[in-house]
């Protein structure tokens, strides 16, 4: 029997916290029983939820805390706010914190998303040859499901990052969907020759170059190669890998709004939609943005996942599904040895130009 | 009775060439009969189409060349092959020609992205005050139709970059969609504090600061903002414009594969679908590429429309309408006076700095 996986929640954390936190765990742990839970925040709003979850009481302890960290906090306020020393911190910082000192393998928040960032940075540090982190999701495409990243976590970024992304991915994408060598593409545009920025044709070639034991670079991959399920691991920096899923999350969106207002508008199509309702509820199963709920910062010492904040119980549930699969398979651990080998062929790795002649 | 607008064709443009060309031609005459066309290209390929078009042989002169560029070539290779003087040049350079000899209003052509951009930037020269020319799409949202640029044509680029953008793509908005001022909105991620990239908040606080007569600035736009129609007009560097553009396509495609699989997995969910047929003919309408074909190249001294190459004739006969409405209602006179009005107030603008303070 392996160790019980250690789950820190930042109770406060989303819209409306332990509401949606507390049941959303209690979910969880009924897939996954071998976890057991830290909850930071205010105790008296956390036990009246936990009073209706006997299974998840037993495995978890409450750490309280009045103060939260708001919504609307700059990521900078809420450092300075939140951070403090012990009981004056805030749950999110505390939730972090007790996976830097140990206490717990994970910290999942649904809190705001800048301050998480903050905090998660400063608190645990990045990996040795890790330059800034990184957040991955897990994006359904139709051919199953991909590692998107970076997804807003760092601007900008030379070949290298863009490099370092790859390692990090792949590394997220051989935990979560058990392969041995997934294969990885950069996001890029397609205007022949033009073919995007600088930096992403460096990358190109120090990836062809290294030709790293643990990723296979299959090449360029464009907007909509994404959705087709392209590669296993999209690259991508953090303004464009943030600007692909916004606009397909807002398609999403805007098709299912079209659907319902065109299926709604007479008798005739409202018992059409009644009759092939079980495919749209499988549709809908396919594209919930719950199902894929879950951003993993990546390339930090420890392990920690963003939740949607406006999310429900469900979802909240995948996020911390996406937590325990990243412990229970290793992630830390497989970063590290990947970026020791690759870190030390990244470190030897040919320049661009080199790479190139 | 207004003259006619004189529209070139590449008739050897897109994947089959002459065979949607012209009986898209065709369609759209039925709509704008006050149009005549100059048909560049085989002779022996398009005179058996246009004998099936009565009406629109009437109106249209075949130009002959045998030289087409190929959907493969690389723009310089284009440029260099397909230009040449004389009845030698390629189909597409003789089209973009005839805009500039001013024989035609507006040439289109479903061929080469890369090809075009290079032939008609040579061709035509920039606008004085542009420093490099955009592609603007018609982009079908919640609130109606919004302009997005640039989707391709220049990556990269400065603060008064998007700053040429929002005037280019503010006269394209005014012209097709009858609008005093359209608002204009700067693509953007909306992680709290890091807030994108420098120029473009360089460049919302000289929109700010210019506050021009013919365009409203209203704010950053996220990729989700996009398709919910924040803005008539959305701003974004070719990277990322193009980015946002090919991934909400390729979740659109990949959502219509989902439902098309879906609906078809059981008896009753397949009457369900006969039933709710015109509900989803309603759908695909207004989720059609082919209702949104046609990318304009803004920012040249003369107008071309780019028309996907892979569309069918309904589809070409939307890309030649975008060129008719742009000569109709005047676009590049438009882009001239609001350039030589806001290039003014441009070239005076506060730097962003001084803008800031």
């Amino acid at each position: 029997m392996p160790q019980k996986v250690r789950i820190a929640l930042d109770a406060m954390g989303g819209d409306v916290g332990a509401s949606v936190v507390i049941p959303g765990a209690a979910i969880f742990l009924t897939r996954h029983p071998d976890a057991e839970f830290l909850l930071f925040g205010d105790r008296a709003v956390i036990e009246p939820q936990l009073a209706h979850h006997a299974g998840l009481k037993k495995v978890a302890r409450i750490i309280h805390t009045d103060v939260a960290v708001s919504m609307h906090d700059k990521p900078s306020q809420a450092l300075r706010r939140g951070r403090k020393i012990g009981a004056r911190a805030s749950s999110m910082w505390l939730a972090i914190e007790s996976v830097k000192k140990g206490e717990a393998d994970v910290a999942v928040s649904a809190g705001n998303t800048g301050a998480l960032m903050a905090m998660a940075r400063f608190c645990l540090r990045t990996l040795p040859g890790v330059d800034s982190p990184a957040i991955a999701a897990v994006w359904p495409t139709m051919r199953g499901d991909s590692v998107v990243l970076d997804l807003g976590a760092t601007i900008g970024g030379d070949a290298r990052h863009l490099v370092t992304l790859a390692v990090l991915g792949s590394a997220m994408a051989s935990v979560l969907f058990n392969l041995e060598r997934p294969t990885v593409g950069l996001l890029n545009i397609g205007v022949e020759e033009i073919k995007g920025r600088e930096e992403i044709r460096e990358a190109a070639e120090l990836l062809r170059a290294m030709n790293l034991p643990q990723l296979e670079y299959v090449g360029f991959v464009e907007g909509d190669g994404i959705g087709q399920g392209a590669a296993d691991v999209i690259v991508a920096e953090g303004f464009s890998g943030n600007i692909a899923l916004k606009a397909a999350e807002g398609t999403a969106r805007q098709i299912n709004e079209f659907l319902r207002g065109a299926l709604s508008r007479s008798l005739i199509s409202k018992i059409g939609y009644l009759l092939a309702k079980n495919a749209f509820k499988a549709l809908r199963d396919k594209l919930d943005p719950n199902k894929s709920n879950g951003g993993v910062m990546l390339g930090l010492k420890g392990v920690v996942v963003k939740s949607h904040g406006g999310t429900d119980a469900e979802g909240f549930a995948y996020a911390v599904d996406v937590g325990y699969e990243m412990v229970r398979y290793d992630l830390i651990n497989k970063i590290i040895q990947m970026l020791n080998r690759d870190g030390s062929a990244l470190a030897q790795a040919p320049t661009a130009q080199e790479a190139v002649s």
